[in-house]
């Protein structure tokens, strides 16, 4: 099994210790601003998470971040997995590098960088770019239907890689990392380890993905039917990981595991995103206090995958799209909550009258 | 009654005949950036908005402005409509001179300008300052438990205002322009304008503001009953306004409708801004396709006033602060409508495969 293993109860992070006194600080700072109580709704949930997380009652937020892992799956080849063909996932990390991709713009627009990762893409080879980290498990993954979409050592290496990748973001003084990811049939892992992992009917976590017809879902659902049924007795994260899962997703759940060790904000996607975070956080159940999940996605199963993790995303915009697009989407409102924390006036700087008795 | 006559059917603006081929080639350009179709969701949806509204296929959001519309309520002297005592409306317009209130923090985050205007504050006078714009049509409006809110004439006052003020923005070069309000008691008349014109009941239009107990709720609620049977025969635009409207609101009635004469994107904040908007689109439905429902409040009338208006916000973060503050917050959202619009590579230019048959 992979070298990431739960943390105990006992595990208490530094941040931790310190928060009912800094809790109590950031609530009386949010409460003190020239507004009723309450009245910027979940922007006073986040700057208090921010608060909390970054560990001060004036955060900021520093060199955001997004990282794309790209990675091709064995399952592909049963074409109704996806609307589109395998060699897709190479065609769009040439685009993502070119800066053509939905989430270039959005990271542009915000200021956040990007970097993608070959996490094993079934491509010869990439040539050196400065916005591509190769860490490469294999060239996709196996045909779950038929046997483990990974060995225990593929597994192994996504875990590290996933870490390293965290690790040279928080050296560029990243505080905010957002995850993406690009993979051809990746819904399908995504459904199945919604399902491995929390029991429910595989139909209700099967999508169109990127856009497959009524006919196209119903041969989806019967072949991850079967993959299910192979892999029935997968319980652990590592277990449904090696199982079922994607390169990508393996490296973006432990990718998530260090960004909480790194004291960063993260920022979760779409699905697929999630499926992978609800394996960290299986793993280690405190990174959910660093998350914040920035859209519900039109994708079948998320909304069923954020009420398993009992999660309120920020955003609604029917998207389906991955690649972390929720995250630069959704970033602006941190740095809303941010700034308001940081620069409204007080009622008592302002001159403001408080609230009558009524 | 009031200068603003309803818009007949035969008044089409130019724009929309052009309309159908400028649609299918914005839906086009959409269809064909290199992602699945549809999966920019609501953002889709943005973009063609935008593009229509602007004529053209290339759209640029240019020098983007908040107008933020203060004015007094005679009602605020029953104490329980609102929980903050009436000297609020003038303290918060000097908050947003100083630039301590949420709509600054937020318009500096997103460049977009921001005016203030004293559209019928109860203090003898502001000195001048560059953000302020005084257009009062009197220290606050009678108090319309007891006689109509305003005469015809503050009315006739009120658009003329309201028209002034867009024209002058318009003068800057803005083409997106979104209206708030600050006037402690003005959810009350938010509420009589929604039962008015749309016949709900009125328990159903009326929210707890600022923040009023349960108790002050019912008082609340008993006050504004007394208001609705004095002006219940009140039936157009004008009429309504007149018994029940607050300066500032009849002065956003005529913005929103010169916004819409400028060829300008509308932003609708919340409970309060949605009510003008409401009578602004009884005046011209054509505004209505200018118009951006910016967020869900949590202020109870409004998600009725959204279905009346059968309106679809972009965000639910559960704000009820108002100032505009729901503008600048879903902004950059239209931004990125905009830039994947104009900067997303196509499936040609990027070389990606396109859907397979599925």
């Amino acid at each position: 099994m992979a070298t990431v293993t739960p943390r105990t109860p006992s595990h208490v992070p530094p941040v931790l210790m310190i928060s009912e006194s800094l809790t109590t600080l950031l609530r009386h700072t949010i409460d003190q601003k020239t507004k009723p109580l309450g009245a910027l709704g979940k922007l006073e949930d986040l700057a208090l998470q921010i608060g909390s997380v970054l560990n001060t009652d004036r955060p900021v937020l520093t060199h955001p971040h997004v990282l794309v892992f790209a990675a091709d799956h064995g399952v592909a080849g049963h074409q109704p997995v996806s609307a589109y063909p395998q060699a897709v996932t190479a065609q769009m990390v040439f685009n993502f590098l070119q800066g053509g991709a939905a989430i270039n713009v959005f990271c542009q627009q915000h200021d956040m960088d990007l970097f993608v990762i070959n996490a094993g893409v079934n491509i010869p080879h990439f040539d050196p770019h400065p916005m591509l980290w190769d860490t490469s498990a294999g060239k996709g993954t196996a045909d779950y239907t038929r046997q483990p979409a990974m060995t225990e050592q593929e597994l192994d290496a996504c875990f590290r890689a996933g870490k390293t990748c965290v690790q040279k973001v928080a050296q560029r003084g990243c505080n905010v990392l957002g995850l993406g990811e690009m993979g051809i049939g990746n819904t399908s892992s995504a459904s199945l380890i919604l399902h491995l992992h929390g029991g429910d009917p595989l139909s209700d976590c099967v999508g169109r993905g990127t856009g497959v017809s009524d006919e196209g879902w119903e041969r989806k659902v019967t072949i991850l039917e079967k993959a299910a049924t192979r892999h029935q007795n997968a319980s652990s994260p590592q277990e449904i990981l090696q199982a079922v899962g994607g390169f990508e997703i393996a490296q973006m759940t432990s990718a998530f595991l260090e960004a909480y060790e790194q004291n960063m904000l993260i920022l979760v996607d779409g699905f697929i995103a999630s499926s992978a975070f609800l394996m960290a956080q299986a793993l280690n159940p405190h990174i959910r206090k660093n998350a914040v999940f920035c859209h519900l996605s039109e994708e079948k199963g998320h909304r069923l995958l954020l009420q398993t993790l009992g999660a309120d995303p920020i955003l609604n915009l029917n998207l389906r799209l991955g690649e972390g697009t929720g995250c630069p989407l959704a970033y602006p409102l941190l740095q809303s909550a941010v700034a308001f924390l940081n620069n409204m006036a007080s009622f008592e700087s302002a001159q403001v009258s408080g609230k009558s008795d009524s």
